[in-house]
């Protein structure tokens, strides 16, 4: 049995049950040292393999392979595995190579939602999810997504925003949506959100400072009827109050 | 206190532990009467309010109210309290009203996540969520979104997809992203996700069935890469595999 868990954005108070429940059942747990540290209290005594940044293919194999030999293996991401998590490896894997391996996915919370709540409300209009990393995805890509949900006045979370190797992403992003949002636009940014190092800080579109975001941040964009008021971040879902 | 709860979709396998510790501390919980039904088992001995749909901002105030009298109030939204659910009407009353009330927003996992771990992993690339309730939304926004998303290659989830007095609306939708997305697109649905009721299915842009399609449903509707196999719908995240 393999179980592909989200654990959550970081703390066990955001994981679910069913998540908490799987890693008890598991005898192994495999996963990118960050994340096996995250739930370290939950698994004393069982099998932990920690894995590298950027080994991905490995690991989900590493797991696959485990899994085959009777144990009950659980291979984490943090937030949900389904969202840029190994969800979707796992099972292109065992599609397209016809493994036989008996896979479940639980399903966990992402990054987005867990950093909107401690934003405020700003996800209560329509909202998109674009990654800022083009180790996978080319850039042109990446900007015409960008371009497109500025100009129909999504809202917008911007995962992987920001890393030494792609330090100008996210100003770039910034630029391109300049055109289409206003630059009194909020933006709230969460740093590891419900990990022990949380920060977060709501400033606008004109006024970001990139240099504090890196690739434990959340990035924000609110849509044109977004405000700030008493610290918090809402987006207004259209009812008269 | 009031604490403004996202329940998640359906099941307690999928709620949160803050979720489930919260419902416990409360004195009183208010929310629409199929949420209140799914925690029924959390609320014995509990004062419960149950009201009715289009209701929201009574329902809003008569928790603050209730909270303001020094009571532990949980207002409960199916999903995530901050996604098309309570959060962002709460700190509106409170931000514009300048109300005394402590609010603790405590987040859930929203249907998209949920629907598409039981559907495989379509949400492994750039995605957007879309409402096509037109109750607080003009159509014409709606529309411009839809094409926008379609035209830059979005994985898009539809909420509110399909009621009796909005029959037509997923239908006009599916219209506007075919000139953009290709008729062999798959399409995963899920119905009562994690409820008893839970019903999915795979199919295309091009054969899509909008008759069976409900309020209580989501819609996800594939990226150009996303393929159907093994009865899973799976959008690759770019690795090479």
């Amino acid at each position: 049995m393999l179980y592909v868990i989200g654990i959550g954005p970081g703390s066990q108070a955001t994981m679910t049950m069913e998540a908490l429940d799987a890693i008890n059942d598991a005898e192994v747990i495999v996963g990118y040292k960050t994340y096996t540290h995250l739930v370290k209290a939950l698994t004393v005594g069982k099998e932990v393999i920690k894995t590298g940044m950027c080994k991905e293919i490995e690991r989900c194999l590493a797991a696959i392979e485990l899994a085959q030999t009777g144990k009950k293996v659980a291979l984490i991401s943090s937030g949900d595995a389904g969202i840029y998590g190994m969800a979707g490896l796992i099972l292109e894997l065992v599609t397209k190579q016809n493994l036989d391996v008996e896979v479940r996915l639980i399903p966990g919370m992402t990054a987005s939602i867990s950093a909107a709540s401690l934003l405020g409300a700003p996800l209560m209009h329509d909202f998109c999810h674009i990654s800022l990393s083009d180790l996978l995805t080319p850039w042109e890509v990446i900007e015409k997504r960008i371009i497109a949900a500025a100009q129909a006045d999504f809202v917008i979370c911007f995962y992987n925003p920001r890393s030494r190797g792609r330090a100008d992403h996210l100003e770039r992003a910034f630029e391109l949506m300049k055109p289409f949002k206003a630059a009194a636009t909020p933006v709230g940014v969460v740093k590891s959100a419900s990990r022990k190092k949380q920060e977060k800080w709501i400033t606008t579109l004109g006024d970001m400072d990139f240099e504090p975001v890196d690739m434990t941040s959340l990035v924000i964009v609110g849509n044109q009827s977004t405000y700030e008021q008493n610290g918090l971040m809402i987006t207004p879902r259209g009812y008269e109050v």
